[in-house]
């Protein structure tokens, strides 16, 4: 049954997608934090908790602004991404390979966010949702911040490998 | 059973997941293609797929490189992206939502491309594998330009759409 009529019901299933999405790294993030050996590694992993609360936050305004009630949709994507993560943690056989591994899957996350948010941003400023487009931008520019954090991070921990 | 020693079976281990992705990805192009309204966009997935076929081809060079055989690894990250993917061509009731969905999902699926093989080029560098890196950095420029293109694609089509 066709249930995407417009560019409204496209934007509301991927808003859904998300909700879904960042909940489930909710969870994650502190799994990782607890696994992560290197400080630095855990606090970026606390501190993109705190900022995914008020992503979640962002999108419970983003859905009442389109006077709907916060609801997710299962985003098989982030699940798939985040059990790749877990395979990773378990196999590790050192702190030092699951550093790299988790920094490797948090930026696998990131990306999926990156280009959600991307289309988000692109489809409320089309729909007249300015107000909308603005949350969504926010989100967008901590994600790619994130992205930044756990790039320098990596070649922190590549350069202190190869020393 | 830790399976994961050594940065070098990280890599091997991500090899295998793209190996994979990308197996899907030239199997969801040509669906893509096929249900694409736009011809700019049928021809963008029609281009993808080639340049994803030479991408398959590097791949193989680099499992050469490290003295392997080609195979793939379930990617759930991948699949998940694809599975969303078919889910909105199926549900869109029209040529311009449908559009619109495809867009947004091959730019997630560029996006894992882009994080995973940015992933791979830092730790072939570090592995000191010179010529995989050279490889892989080239698919990493062609996604970030297929990404491109198909923002440079959704803005025309939400353009057109408001005109």
């Amino acid at each position: 049954m066709p249930a995407l009529k417009s560019l409204r019901d496209l934007f509301v299933n991927l808003l859904k997608d998300i909700y879904y999405a960042e909940k489930q790294i909710l969870k994650a993030l502190p799994k990782m934090a607890k696994k992560a050996d290197s400080d630095e590694l855990r606090q970026a992993f606390e501190h993109h908790f705190k900022e995914t609360e008020g992503q979640v936050e962002r999108l419970e305004r983003v859905f009442a602004l389109c006077d709907l009630k916060p609801s997710g949709k299962t985003c098989q994507a982030i699940k798939g991404i985040i059990e790749e993560a877990e395979e990773d943690i378990h196999e590790a056989a050192d702190a030092n390979v699951r550093d790299a591994g988790m920094i490797a899957d948090a930026q696998a996350v990131e990306h999926y966010e990156i280009a959600r948010y991307g289309t988000m941003v692109a489809w409320a400023k089309q729909l007249g949702m300015s107000d909308a487009a603005r949350l969504l931008q926010q989100t967008l520019e901590q994600e790619h911040n994130a992205d930044r954090t756990l790039t320098r991070l990596a070649e922190g921990q590549l350069n202190r490998q190869a020393a």
